[in-house]
């Protein structure tokens, strides 16, 4: 058919709108599988996809690789199979089952079964695959709660796994294991290390690099890319696949606005910079469905000091509302959603701290007795106080009836003075990434709408919507644990054509 | 350029993958405008595009028009300007700045403002609008909380208005006028009428076809459609636009699954049948966005008889969570959040009736005294006596500190013998939509992933994510307002090709 609006003028594209390929002018690179970004997930695509025997290029933003992960703590959240060989010899077994349960609850009502079962079964051999790679594991286990770990430590406690109710349905065992650094900030020796193995293995590595539009044949396949290089368009042949492996969107303040709009609570985020939503707005241009774009991990650091995790959270009616020992980025979405924005923790004179990332938090209110913090804090006669009565008077006992806090964390708060630090929302800094992202199966292959995978189009990481998507149940270790396995996954389908 | 990738056989496409014009065998039918799907959205868009012009072609996949609107009570929340007639005459006057204040509330974190100005200055012209299209408003007023009227007055509260936090912020008015029918069901009237006239101002209206495709051009732009019509495919060219109105999605148990998971705890639908998510599918096929897939309408009809709003909600932990006296549907989103998914409704012999739409409720807990029915609930010891101790004690000095229910909904539960209703997920039966969709422009334009207008492709009703975007902050009457206000933007926009 031809009508005034097929006039053949060359077509404008986006992101957000594939190039045609009968509007490709030549073919400046061809290659076997075109990955972009060359972060957690891009680097293991590159590494399987080249070994499978694929011809890869990849195409990062950056001066260098790493992506967001490059920030990160390099912690890698892996178990099951009855452990790795890092948590065996620390004496804790880890079954496959009790993983799976664990990943399921940590997916909220979202969780993808097929994907966790995967990634259940054989996140060892992932781990034992890193440590092939490179990626310097030290060994040693670091009890207590942390962020990350201040020592060169690398097994660690990074979720919910020792909380109600998560503890009350899988058997619960360490399963951060972060790569070898002195204090925070192992992501920079895990992505060094993959980066280098994915050059060594034999994928081109272009940087400085701008995807700006994919390339769609006429049967809607994904047959390429454009990227910028200097200023110059260079139209880029993808014979076998293109993995979009280009990162959230948290940086991308309209996009939040748009699809996640209570992360803009948080006032930080967990980004290397370029987590500006290009891959999951390409991957929509292209038809691809984007599930869970509402979900964001957010933490409230309140810890350490680990004696604060004793302190209990209250809201506006002076009632609790979690479990303090939850994972922090749980206890987060709770601070997060409290009427009203008022959030106070309580403590008492002997468990008083300032938390390590926020040393200067607010002290709301400070007084001999909890009806002084009550009166202070302006709240409901007699609330808190019941609140801390009731919660002293179990604790004694170590039991918590109310929100299940483990025995180890209770102790009746009566050591006078007291103090109300504030998360309410004026005096938060949450720190925030995205989890929704693309709908794909665990291979990697980009669904559209219906649920049908489009030719040609992969993606992982936090491009795609992987194992972390629902706030409530992160744990560190799981974006990356998520990126590194099913961006391997990606790069080993795509390398099929 | 020209490879294997590019052979030129007949391609495939689907509701998620559009038709490209080069595969249109030939035209069936050549249009204006086509709209796609007969109920609240698509009758509008049909009456203002014929009136700007356009010729219409509306395709409805029932036997009949009418959509999910004709199931529904035909309440349209309308309000502002000073009021319309209805309010003015009962002696409320309804500012568009209250009314505005109001509908962002009700948007929540995502509302868009610039959708909300428009609606609330333009809401009373829409509907002396509506009454010129013949839709009947009797004009009377019917006091107190209800679901729908049983009667068949047509002025009623029909959201948060009166409830905190709304009440604090914007100054209530009633704002649900119902189309005139006895008893619950009015939309039938509304659909009537509105479909009724579409036909009359000459739009063309296909029933039995199915819309199994889009058609685009080589920029992208939409073009068409393929039905599907006895069996045999039609391919309909839209010389100026199409209006995807085809719902929303509640009835696609998969879709559900995928993108509002937490809805699959509603056992029940609202709906006419055909939310199958189609418009949808069609759009992001297109490279349209879809925002805020996540959120719906979900109710927990506890009432009437209003005398139960009286009572008190409580958690597994004995605690208050929702002033109840707020709309029915966020007390539900309220309900199906708390942990375990244990609710209980506290009522003492004076408040005690069995629900309106859920007679068979089941009673829990009976007991002479609070502190019998908390022990055969099960409660942590203290708790649900000292919840009701400390209510009663506000209630009876006409205050609610915790949760600031209004003074009208205040009254000790002191008369003995007491009862607990189930609302425990287990024993639920709520009634849900969805509210995610296509994003738009307040013209119905569908944007793509950078929020750049499709051309020629618009949206309105619940394919496209409207006014109601909060599954907490929904008023009766919030959807068909939205549908039949945007429905006719976008027919409007549509017109001009």
């Amino acid at each position: 058919m031809s009508t005034a609006q097929t006039s053949t003028q060359a077509p404008p594209y986006s992101l957000a709108r594939p190039c045609r390929m009968e509007d490709v002018p030549q073919w400046d690179i061809e290659t076997d599988v075109v990955v972009i970004g060359f972060g957690a997930a891009g680097s293991c695509a590159a590494i399987e996809a080249r070994q499978a025997g694929a011809e890869v290029h990849v195409f990062e933003v950056a001066a260098a690789g790493g992506g967001s992960a490059w920030w990160s703590g390099g912690e890698v959240y892996v178990g099951g199979s009855g452990g790795t060989h890092v948590q065996k010899a620390h004496g804790f077994e880890d079954s496959t089952e009790d993983l799976y349960t664990y990943l399921m609850m940590a997916g909220g009502p979202g969780a993808d079964a097929e994907r966790v079962r995967l990634y259940a079964e054989n996140a060892v051999a992932h781990f034992n695959w890193l440590e092939r790679q490179g990626v310097p594991f030290k060994g040693t286990y670091l009890p207590g709660k942390w962020l990350e770990p201040m020592t060169d430590d690398t097994l660690l406690w990074s979720g919910n796994e020792q909380a109600w109710p998560f503890s009350e349905k899988a058997k619960p065992a360490p399963r951060g294991h972060t790569a070898q650094f002195k204090g925070m900030g192992g992501g920079k020796i895990l992505m060094e290390k993959l980066c280098a193995q994915a050059e060594a293995v034999g994928a081109v590595a272009h940087f400085n690099s701008r995807a700006i539009g994919l390339i769609e044949n006429s049967k809607h396949a994904i047959v390429g890319v454009v990227v910028r290089i200097d200023g110059a368009e260079k139209f880029v042949r993808a014979r076998k696949g293109v993995v979009l492996s280009a990162g959230g969107f948290i940086i991308n303040r309209e996009m939040v606005a748009r699809f996640a709009p209570e992360a803009l609570a948080c006032t930080q985020v967990c980004s290397g910079g370029n987590d500006d939503g290009s891959g999951i707005r390409m991957g929509i241009g292209a038809g691809g469905a984007a599930i869970h774009m509402d979900q964001f991990f957010a933490t409230v650091p309140f810890f350490p000091p680990e004696s604060l995790v004793k302190g209990i959270f209250v809201n506006a009616r002076g009632e609790r509302f979690i479990n303090e020992d939850a994972y922090h980025g749980r206890v987060g979405h709770y601070v997060l959603r409290q009427p009203e924005g008022k959030v106070w923790l309580l403590v008492d004179n002997e468990i008083f701290g300032r938390p390590m990332i926020e040393p200067n938090i607010k002290v709301a209110a400070v007084g001999e007795t909890w009806d002084e913090v009550e009166k202070e804090l302006g709240l409901p006669e007699g609330s808190l106080v019941h609140t801390v009565t009731e919660f002293n008077r179990h604790a004694a006992e170590g039991e918590d009836p109310l929100l299940h806090k483990a025995a180890t964390w209770l102790r009746p708060l009566t050591e006078a003075p007291f103090a109300a630090l504030s998360y309410c929302t004026a005096d938060l800094n949450a720190v925030a990434f995205t989890m929704g992202g693309l709908h794909t199966l665990p291979s990697g292959e980009v669904l559209d709408a219906d649920g049908q995978p489009i030719p040609g189009l992969f993606a992982a990481g936090r491009t795609a919507c992987g194992l972390p998507r629902w706030g409530e149940g992160y744990s560190s270790g799981l974006s990356i644990g998520d990126s590194t396995f099913f961006g391997r996954e990606a790069g080993r389908k795509a390398a099929q054509g």
